[in-house]
Order: structure tokens, then sequence, then C-alpha cells
């Protein structure tokens, strides 16, 4: 092995610029087969979505649960384990599609909470990285995000990889789709390209103990990914809100020495957060922004997305140069975000 | 005016003190009319249960959400009320109780979710505190939690009110109880007499700048609730995690200089805890604890909670001593918890 490759953050740095091929692989290998299970969705009329996930998986269920309201128009939760696996609740599932999100598909609560929700009368889907896992096999419907093997313990394109196996899951049973799909890869090649910009911005924090993450809508699964990011890899603080939640009271730890990083992409969601951004600025708060360019202008500095991308395709985009910043803040710090300390890839909880 | 009346915190102080009679008032007065609501909401056979709700309210819909998954055995979700508001999803809500919670009862986008669902066949509630609230004339059915007026900016007596108030209205519509209702107020004096101790315990998070909660179950909505009142007070950074998600990478960032209070009452959600603590201990960091003598004796610290009360009904006691807490932290720190900075009591956002 040569020195190159034991540099601190390689796996994870390979990964993340991997996302445009993944994607690529799974819209033409694995669209066909999600199209197929999202029909058999659709001919079973749910009522209601039920997603359970742990970790980054959950920031896709979480984006997920905006698509299936907002596209879909049915009520959705995101189901709290414990209330099956610590508490023992039996709850009437017919006519809920209940999903199960997972990397690996190893967590033996998710297997449990699809054992359960599959008794109880729910259409189940696994959301895996892993056709051989145990959530695979438990699930009626199993759908492979094909992201091939993720060695980094930060995960980053088995996130994207989820996202966009569920954007295909919603899209299908609503039968639409968009012409921004096929462009995805490309748009991705585009946004990688800020990797050096974002390994200059990393700096910028080198000292930072804590940081925050805020965008609204589909972008709040950007930065409560985020936030997990550069816990994990940065052992900083970093904490998630979405703009609304942070004007009930969170906004009160704001002042110009904890660093804002926000989400404000091209959309509704992206123009519902220029009212926070305002705020932010009357805190005379340091923001960084990932968005629009319009919205862009408004900050003292930033990445800029590509325009024309759908609202709903932007968390695929808006995440990398925030992977990129939680590696280089990493590599930065003295630490190497493959292996952070007290983490394994597999998280067993009960 | 006195100058003991200008002293800091006196409005937040007394209102914490306040809640055993508050509660008290909602069990003699109130109880009567949420049985009502809930024989109504019984009546209609609901099939899925929606909270909406942001900030301090968004934590008791949090804890009815488990109610509602483990004692009458419905899906839950809860709401974000953007896909309405910002994304305008108009979904069908045929067969689901849609429940809004806020103290004042005045955010417009709550309303305007309340709008949206009881023209789509929900069934609409609203818990506030103020029974004149456009949303209480909005919803269907309204339930006021009878706090009285709430001045300091810190919620604190309309928390558990609205605690106690959905408690009443789930178990209303299972037609079960507990005979441990009669005894709440008393036990609330009981933990109250912990002022003094906390005031000491305070003084070891005199300069944290961060801070972690951890809780599982229906514990969880208390550490959030923990989380966000030391923030609107105390201005550090304080993140809550469930026990499971927290060794989904943020135990990455536990280390003995980071303070954790953890929640572990009586019950499942307390003994799931127990694992938690462990790792904890193996990263030796700082636990304090709110809970079961039985679960103190692993920690350093603590307070010691009441026992015998059902698990569904700690969270009203085991939030006091945090609340405490924030209080005297931010007068250690000498902030006036009763007015932060940057905050008022509504906040509107769309």
């Amino acid at each position: 092995m040569t020195s190159t490759e034991r540099r601190p953050g390689r796996l994870m740095a390979s990964e993340i610029a991997e996302q445009p091929q993944v994607w690529n692989r799974l819209l033409e290998h694995g669209a066909a087969d999600i199209r197929a299970v999202a029909r058999r969705i659709a001919d079973s009329t749910p009522r209601f979505a039920l997603f359970v996930a742990r970790g980054t998986s959950d920031h896709a269920a979480l984006y997920a649960k905006y698509l299936v309201e907002v596209i879909l128009g049915l009520p959705a939760g995101l189901v709290s384990p414990s209330t099956t696996t610590v508490y023992g609740a039996q709850p009437d599932l017919r006519d809920v599609v209940y999903i199960a999100v997972s990397q690996s598909g190893g967590s033996p609560d998710l297997v449990q909470s699809i054992d359960m929700a599959r008794k109880q009368g729910a259409l189940t889907v696994s959301v895996t990285n892993n056709p051989d896992s145990a959530l695979a096999a438990a699930a009626e419907f199993h759908i492979d995000v094909m992201a091939g093997p993720e060695l980094s313990v930060a995960a980053t394109k088995s996130y994207t990889a989820e996202l966009l196996a569920l954007y295909l899951l919603v899209t299908g049973v609503a039968d639409s789709s968009s012409d921004a799909l096929d462009r995805l890869p490309e748009l991705g090649e585009q946004v990688l390209a800020s990797d050096a910009h974002v390994r200059d911005v990393a700096q910028r924090y080198r000292f930072a103990q804590r940081l925050i993450t805020t965008g609204r809508g589909y972008s709040y699964a950007t930065v409560r990914e985020a936030a997990l990011k550069l816990m994990e890899t940065s052992y900083l603080s970093a904490q998630a809100f979405s703009g609304a939640d942070l004007l009930h009271g969170p906004l009160a730890t704001v002042d110009p020495q904890v660093p804002v990083l926000a989400v404000v992409p091209e959309g509704e969601g992206g123009t519902a957060m220029l009212p926070v951004l305002e705020q932010l600025a009357e805190r005379n708060a340091d923001v960084f922004g990932v968005g629009s360019e319009a919205a862009l202008r408004q900050l003292a500095g930033g990445i800029v997305l590509p325009s024309g991308v759908p609202e709903e395709l932007s968390p695929l985009l808006e995440i990398v140069p925030l992977q990129q910043l939680a590696l280089h803040l990493a590599v930065a710090r003295g630490d190497d975000p493959d292996t952070p300390r007290g983490l394994r890839k597999v998280t067993e909880t009960l």
C-alpha cells in the first residue's frame, strides 16, 4: 500500500466523487425495477406512508416524506422504531405503505419493525444497499440502491443513492417523472468541481466548535444530513434547524461567533428561507450558502448550484459540497473521516 | 416595582413552580371537556393521527405521537407545516384526526394547516392556552390547556399543561385512565423541591458551551424540550438525541468535555437507555441523570424522580428539574431567561 492510499479521508473522497456514476447506474439499471415496485404500491391504493430509518438513512426518509406529502398528496410519518421494539406497539397498518431505509440493511430494530408492519397488514418495502441483507429479506419488496460497497464509515454515496431511489419510487407511484433526471449525473460532476473551493472554505471553520445548518422544505433533509456528517467526521457540534424552527428559540444562540450554513436552492423552499436570511443578517451572523445565485447574492460567500434543477431533485446536488466540507474540515483538523473514533459502519440498536 | 420583582428569571421561576396547580386545575375543570372531544374522535374511528406544532409545542406533539402509536395502536405522524404553506400540498385526510398544538394559538402557519386539513376531510382539533385564538376558532374542536397567562418567553407551564391535555385526550379515546393522575400535582410538588439542588448543579455547567441531552421513548420529548429550553435561556448549544440515534454518529462528538444530561425513568424507555449509559461510560462522558434511583446508581449524579409513576406520565415530572436547570444556568451566566435576546413570545412563521 503506498502512502497516497493511506491518505486520511481517501475512501470518503473517492465515494463522494463516485456519486454521479452511482446515479447513472441506478437510472440505467435500477429504475425499471423501482417503477415495478411503484406500480404495485399504486395498485394497493395506500392511504398513508410510514418510513422507518436511522442516522443518514433517516434523512433520506425525511426527504421522501416531503415527496409523498407534496407529490402523492398522502399523509406520511416517520416511525420511531422504539414504539415497536421498546413498547411493543401493534398499530393497525392496513392501507399503509411501510418503507424501511438502511444502507447496510443490517439493523435489527428495522428488521423487527418491518416484521411487525407486515404482520399488521402494511405493504412493506425495504430500500438498502445490500440485496442480501436481513432487511431486504424481511420486506415484501426490496429496492437495491446499487451504490456499490461503501467503505468509509461516513455514508455519502449511499445517501444520495437512497434519495434517488426514493425519488424514482414516489414519482413512479404518481406516474410522473422529470426531464432533469437524465442530466443529473452531469450536474453532479459540475457540483463536484467545487472541491478546491470547498477545501479553502473549510479553513474558515478550522477552529469552530459549533456550527448551525439551516434550510426549509426538501432542503431540510440536506441540512440534517450535513450536520450529522460534520459531527461524525469533525467532532464539532453541528445543529440543523428548519428555517421556521430556527426562529422559535434557537435563533437566540446565533451570534457572529457561530457559523451558519444555509441551503437556499431555487424554488419555493429556498424562497421561504429569504426572511430567515434577513433575520440572520440582523444578528450579524456569519452565513455561508449553498444554493441559487440570486440567494447567494445576499450572503458573504457560498457555492452556487446549477440552475434549472427542479426543487425535488436539488437535495442530491446540495449535499455534495457539504460532504466535501465535512471531509476537508476533518482532514484539516488532523482527523481521518474514513474511520471516525467510536463509530462502526453498522450500528446495532434494539 | 421592588428590586425583588425585577429579579432575572422571576417570571420563569414562578411559572415553573405553578405547574402542580395548573395540572390540578386542568384535571378538575378541563378533563370532562377533553373526554367529550375524545369521545367524538373515538366515534369517528380514525385510521391515522397527524400532529402539527412548532417549538416547545412540537415536543408535546412528539409525546402525543408515542401515546397514539402505543396506546391507540394507530399510525401517527408529525406534519411539516411547510408542505402545505410552502408547497401547497393537499393530502387526502379522510379518516385522519389532525391535531394542532400551540401555546398562543397565534401562529399563521398552523391556522393555515388546520384550514387545509378541515377542507381535506380530517377531524380537526386544536390544543392551545388561548380559547380566543385564531387556531381555537379554526379547528372543529378546541382543547384549552388552562395554564393561565404565560408571561416568560421560555414556555414551561404551558408545555406540561399540553402534555397533560394530550394524555387525557389520547387515553380518553382509548377509554382508559391511570390512578396516578390524581397524585400528579402532589408528585409535581415533590419534584419542585429539588430546586436548591438543581441550582448547585447549574454551577457545574457555568462555563459549558455545549451540552447533549438524551433519552428514549416517551422521554425523547423531554430531552428535546430540555435542549430547546437551555438554548433559549442560556445561549449554549444543546443537542438532543434519542439514545438509539446517539449511537449512529453523534457519539463521536462525546468526550469528557461535553456534559450529557440523560433522562432514565422507570419503565421500558429508561431500561432501553441502560446500554447507552454503558457506551457513554466507556467514553468517560460526564453524565448527569434525571430518573429512577436504580438508573442513577450507575451515574455520578442526578435527580431522583418519585417511584411508581407510569412511564407515560413521567414526562410531566422529568422536565421540571430540567426547566429549573435552564433557569438557574441562565441566571448564573448573567442572563434573564424571562426575556431572552432575539425572541418573542409568539413566533410568526409562514
